[in-house]
């Protein structure tokens, strides 16, 4: 540490950079308890809760480990120890780096459990509360890290030439592939596909659910900027813009594409928009223009309408969207820095490619085992007297919203 | 740039006050959608949500070119480029600057669309979608940029000695002549007015609008303390003790006014004295002490009332207040720079008060013909059908509520 | 000051504390609200609101200045000053600080009103709006400075070796014991216990609450952070990570005891779970392990139920469970510094129980006594037929939420 004010300046950063990816968790949460019926709010909120204390606590036993080890079995898997604890012989600051270890860890273990959020949304409505916290608690704790180590962590993708800035891939993509493991176990809720028809099951709270969207736009400058790893003016400051821009042109492309196709203005559409946009700039957040990044957008908040026909037309029930958002824009995100921005090439196209199946393989395989045994053994899926009544007063003897009515 | 580090410091916190900024439109969005009816929460949130996307996208392209042109005409009107690029022959930090271009970019884009939200509360129920965006986009992109640029672009205004520091008169009350504005072409809700009866239309959920004034208060340190443009302690901790005082006192001033002239404790009036104390402080938040700041604040927070009646009275109906809180109360803290604080004095305050009446007369022009050419080409007001049945169900296919009566 | 920028890193930080710990009066406005009826849910706002602006206005007036008087009575009392101005000779940075006047004043004066923010909680749904206010007045200008001056102010405490890092003792216990002594003169709400019976009265708006919940984790990363006192890396950062694991063993260990003791996932109690390992973690956040941080927030997860079982035993009907939460684990909190850490020890265990006692009887006496005058005077308890139609219409003219059944 040659500058001490220097390193305090950029610590810093990561830390406030944390706090904001923290404030996530209270946007998927809104999100999440804003798109389902008013009978599993509790119940969603809950989960997301959980993940949360989950997530920190089992990060800090095993999963940052398995994602830092250090050194790995041929870039593939490695482990330091249990628990936090000192590199030997050094400080508490990193001799050569710009951040304390704790520093180190708590952002990092702030993205963690982002990854179980997206599941949450994706399954909500009817599947058993403590099934889910075990599929979670092994998906933040083992699966998440090692695919995470594979690029962050200096694993063999990272050694072939993968890039992914913020996560795309390694957090959206990997969350997206674990939902759509769990949904395709799970089976879609009562009464959303009859025959060939796809009957819309409305959110009960619009405007919770944009408090959400917001609230993950306001956190997402943490996520992207905080991933700079230093508080470097240059790239931070364009990581912002492009965020900005992203999220922007995500909502821009979808206002058009869903008024001239549905001819409609759907609030939950255009807000999956932002998010599709969000996604989309994070693999390279660091690497495009403004303008790119605009393009990159467009695209994205494109490509959300599409998605969600699509995965319903699959009978793919995901009541918020979050395979298309994390999973579909994700790949979409990591593609892009092979094809905009000043790593553009075939090549890196290629090994973008790589890293998108490598990973999707990897986690769909995992959370389907889990899933599988956890089904086998927990069961999964709430009974159907309780789907109906609803998961609130059932699992949780509390409604969400109590003598709402006028006096 | 002879302080890396420091330099480093004043960028980041520029950013970090941006991200700040940013929340407010969250601040706006939840606000807004609390003071108007249920039937008509989507629509707001959907307007609020695409002003966001397009203040941003547009500022890019050519609102940042507009307002900081580096030359003009006569300090009244310059351009520089479409969309961003480096000033020729300097690095991405400006030389002699404590931030970079892009960070230069994003605070004043997040600043932009605000003015749009502004006006968007006014003109809420009854405006049409697609016309009030087109109007938002002239706006955000030409007129509230040109303005700018008359005291921040350094213009005719600046070089004449008017002095805003964060926006009393440059955001606030442009916002402010803007609701004013199509208000007034637009007319009242149906109801509202029945010949000299003012009916009152309460707002459908009064936590939301508190929680939304909450995070417009958090944001205002962004939007006053980013201001200082750079991290300077003395002058970013006096204008964060300001920008507390003065919202609190608003508070207070309101809390007192109300309850001895309407012998009523009306928490929407109670917010928008916070709100009104925050938009008094702006203009000069640099100047006061916090004494001063307190009477400027107190002050505020009585106008609050009597402005919200004097409106009805006149029938604008603006049904959240926007025009008592950022016209009414930008003027009063534009003109507070020169009977208080450190620029205090008669010729100061006539600097103030020609660049308040020069801004609003060319912002009430410029909105009031683009509106005029909108109403006769799209029309400006959605159907009676539309207006009592909600803008939501009709424009947007969705209630802002489903099922929320107990189960 | 050798350093400048380091000055200017410094200072900034206490400056963004500040504003994260300003957003948890949000967090207190809308779990509270969560957690009251509907029909009293604006008068809690409202009352939460106008603390804040009272808070910080009477801060600023005098409860700065006999917080950090300079010099006291024998380390009891002090008082320098009516308002706030520069100490004589010194610029607006202290010549040794890290930060500068203003930004001392302002990280304090965002604290002092969240002693008050507990009370309004526990007293909810039945206290009358001006004698609440009155109390608060006194409670946050007189009695918490002081008792705060006895360790915060160099004062008779922090000779003795009393230890409170953020406050678990001088904000938590001190908003606890005041609403006990509230609580005990104000008495249950009505239809609260009916002999022996224990009749629930769930929250309105659960997804309201668990926005305030985490909206107070995400402040409270200001709120521990911040009271590093500078932007030191090596104990900011560790101060971060014992902040969120606290918190997340809290949710883990009430969910476990919950689940265990009553078979039930109670929300309510799982959130209030986290704040009590927030609590329990704020007297010695820059002690601890992160080990020891996860165990001392699982014991205060596991406390809150039986804590909130046994103040509903002994009748002090406290909606929210603010006493359990801020005085029962602030308690805990407090005495963990002997038990734990790099201070544990039997002396040092021994100067927290003094600390705890001193500083709940003087609270207590003063509390008490402020309120049983204004129970004679202006009345403390609204009357039966307020208490049933809700203070909302009656106080407030205004229902919380308007026209909400489905259009």
């Amino acid at each position: 540490m040659t500058d001490t004010t220097l390193f305090t300046v950029n610590n810093l950063w990561i830390l406030v950079a944390a706090t904001l990816v923290f404030i996530m968790h209270l946007g998927f949460s809104t999100l999440e308890a804003g798109l389902v019926r008013r009978k599993n709010a509790v119940n969603i909120i809950f989960k997301n809760v959980m993940i949360l204390a989950i997530g920190l606590v089992s990060y800090y036993i095993i999963g940052f480990s398995l994602m830092y080890p250090g050194e790995s079995w041929n870039g593939l898997i490695g482990f330091s120890q249990i628990g936090l604890s000192l590199p030997a012989g050094e400080s508490i600051g990193y001799a050569d780096g710009n951040y304390t270890y704790w520093t180190d860890f708590i952002f990092q273990a702030m993205f963690a459990a982002t990854c179980c959020t997206i599941v949450s949304g994706a399954v909500a409505e009817r599947i058993k509360l403590n099934s889910f916290l075990v599929i979670c608690l092994l998906f933040v704790s083992i699966s998440y890290p090692i695919t995470g180590m594979w690029k962050w962590g200096g694993g063999w993708l990272d050694q072939l030439g993968f890039y992914d800035f913020a996560g795309s891939t390694l957090v959206h993509s990997v969350g997206g592939w674990g939902a759509l493991a769990v949904v395709y176990l799970l089976g879609p809720r009562l009464g959303k596909y009859s025959g060939k028809r796809i009957n819309p099951i409305p959110g009960h709270n619009i405007p919770l659910a944009a408090v959400g969207v917001l609230l993950l736009w306001f956190g997402w400058f943490g996520f992207n900027g905080g991933s700079v790893l230093s508080a470097d003016p240059d790239t931070v400051s364009l990581v912002f813009v492009n965020t900005a821009l992203a999220g922007a042109a995500g909502a821009i492309g979808c206002y058009f594409c869903t008024g001239y196709l549905f001819k409609s203005n759907d609030l939950s559409m255009v807000l999956n928009g932002i998010l599709g946009g969000l996604v989309g700039i994070t693999a390279g957040a660091d690497l495009m223009s403004p303008f790119e990044s605009v393009i990159i957008g467009v695209i994205a908040g494109v490509i959300i309408p599409f998605s969600v026909v699509f995965f319903d037309r699959i009978k793919i029930d995901d009541p918020v969207g979050a395979t298309s958002v994390h999973l579909v824009c994700g790949i979409w995100g990591t593609l892009a820095v092979g094809i905009f921005g000043s790593m553009a090439g075939v090549a890196q196209l290629g090994y973008q490619a790589i890293g998108i199946v490598s990973i999707g393989i990897a986690t769909l395989i995992f959370i389907y085992a889990i899933t599988y045994i956890v089904k086998m053994t927990m069961g999964l899926r709430v009974s159907e007297e309780i789907e109906i009544e609803g998961l609130d007063i059932k699992e949780h003897q509390i409604p969400a919203y109590h003598d709402l009515s006028p006096a």
